[in-house]
């Protein structure tokens, strides 16, 4: 039986959540190498020293979407073929570095069935989290404190129109996590609208070219679409204007989908309803002006985080 | 034009949640008589009293479940002839006293079709929240202070299979809302099971008959019937530990379908992996060995109060 220190390193930066599963299921195949955080003033080649590891024996890296993976750290590693990473974005990567290099990239969320899947559920469960304001309740019964016997003070105000069933529902970004979200709200009898980049032409769901247009006409905004160039701040002020006071937004997609100070201060002035947010713009810091409103619900990005997806992700790149 | 001392007197015991929206669209049609409890020791014809009202004017009671509407309640007011509250239960109302005197009851849950959805949604709400942590998640971000650039701080622990999709779930009570609730479900390709006084024959879940067995083979487990003699504590402590350590209950039923103390201590013990509760056994009492765990989500007994179902019902019954 090969001793620990004759196995294949894999390096994981952050690490990211849940690898202890894939970690403890692997621990007689791999060798697991785990560095808290590059942003920490502390070299990877010091980190691999200590571990007695030459970087050319680093061929597999794990990370998590807090983790930027440099191009610096990635010619650090001359044998790096593999970057999985959680989250359903790729951003906090080099990507024409790893172009160049033929490293393959994989991000869990969007692009594998099961963390597509997880994605949708969460945007469910923000929404009518929002809708219904189940946490703040949550927050309300635990607060309540005494006296018990106080019959008013088990009550709690809520919105005049809670109800999601038969919303009208825009969804930005109809690909397959959009599509798990749009299939979910229909057995809520809502009905769905999107943009996207292109006109789906097997999808019966009405079409908007433009962003305000759609936003006009819906009652509530999901974002499932990737960040980029074109998508940033796509949701910006006039969007929530059109969106307007009785309008809530759930963003399970990036941060930076939404112009997040404009977010903010409609939400502080209730130009729109609410929000359910498991990304933000600059995470990990969340906007603390947030952190008193009852009309948001705040998620530390747990999305595409799930132990059972990281590990179909995980066996899917081969190892 | 009526001055409002002439038009008919529509009493309100608690009030009602959303109560003000019904009464804001029809001040033109009634006097509403708002006594905030009658756990107080203040008397109902005192409280009448003070409101120039001779109890035999009142035809017309509205209330809260947890609003006690008793026999002597009953008595005081000769000329009573509807009795609405919201709610998904009449318990509270001294229903053979409603017989004899041939008083309509009615409840906004249950029997009507908006208030049934509006369960429906807070099911799948507290059980999606339930398994993704979204509350829990929420209390983490917002106690989260400083560092905000600690990025380990960010993340929050999963349990390591929070998705939805595919579990087995069994519902006991597969009535109106019960039927919602699994239409919701199968959106999110769930296999529904059931449990209910009689086999639908026009339904295909799997029934069960006893709801041990129906417990050992799920993951989830939602109450959607009225308690009745036969339905008290039917969630009991070999249901729980049938259920498993992986089970998860939701209740939005009646407390006291399931034997809270039970409850309380497979939560504490892990016996179960958690609950979304927005019912109790004591309202307006929760336990309190439940304000500290993570893996409960506590609701003050919205799902249906909903003014958009209150005012519903109330027209319903044409007053």
């Amino acid at each position: 039986m090969a001793t620990s220190m004759e196995l294949p390193p894999i390096l994981m930066l952050g690490p990211p959540l849940f690898s202890h599963l894939f970690e403890s299921r692997n621990t007689h195949r791999y060798r697991f190498l785990k560095l808290p955080s590059l942003f920490k003033p502390y070299s990877l080649f010091e980190f691999l020293e200590t571990q007695n590891t030459h970087p050319s024996s680093i061929q597999v890296v794990l990370c998590n979407p807090l983790q930027p993976v440099t191009a610096d750290v990635i010619r650090s590693l001359p044998s790096l073929s593999v970057i999985a990473t959680t989250g359903s974005g790729t951003d906090h990567v080099d990507l024409s570095e790893c172009k160049c290099r033929g490293i393959q990239v994989v991000a869990v969320g969007g692009g594998h069935e099961c963390a597509s899947e997880d994605i949708a559920e969460m945007a469910l469960g923000l929404l009518i989290d929002v809708m219904w304001k189940i946490s703040a309740g949550d927050r309300h019964v635990r607060r309540r404190r005494v006296p018990s016997t106080n019959k008013e003070s088990f009550t709690f105000p809520l919105p005049s129109s809670p109800k999601l069933g038969g919303k009208q529902v825009g969804i930005i970004g109809l690909g397959r996590i959009g599509m798990k979200v749009a299939k979910r709200l229909e057995s809520f009898d809502c009905i769905i609208k999107y943009h996207s980049r292109n006109k789906k032409p097997l999808v019966s769901y009405t079409f908007y070219s433009n962003v305000v247009d759609l936003a006009s006409d819906i009652d509530v905004l999901i974002l499932c679409c990737p960040l980029t160039e074109q998508t940033k701040y796509i949701v910006n002020k006039e969007v929530m204007l059109a969106l307007g006071k009785d309008g809530i937004i759930v963003n399970v997609g990036r941060g930076a989908l939404i112009d997040e100070k404009e977010l903010v201060q409609c939400l502080i002035k209730g130009e729109i309803k609410g929000a359910g947010l498991d990304v933000f713009e600059n995470e990990p810091n969340v906007p603390k002006e947030l952190f008193s409103l009852d009309n948001v619900v705040l998620s530390p990005h747990v999305a595409a985080f799930t132990s059972e997806c990281f590990t179909d992700t995980v066996i899917h790149v081969n190892l």
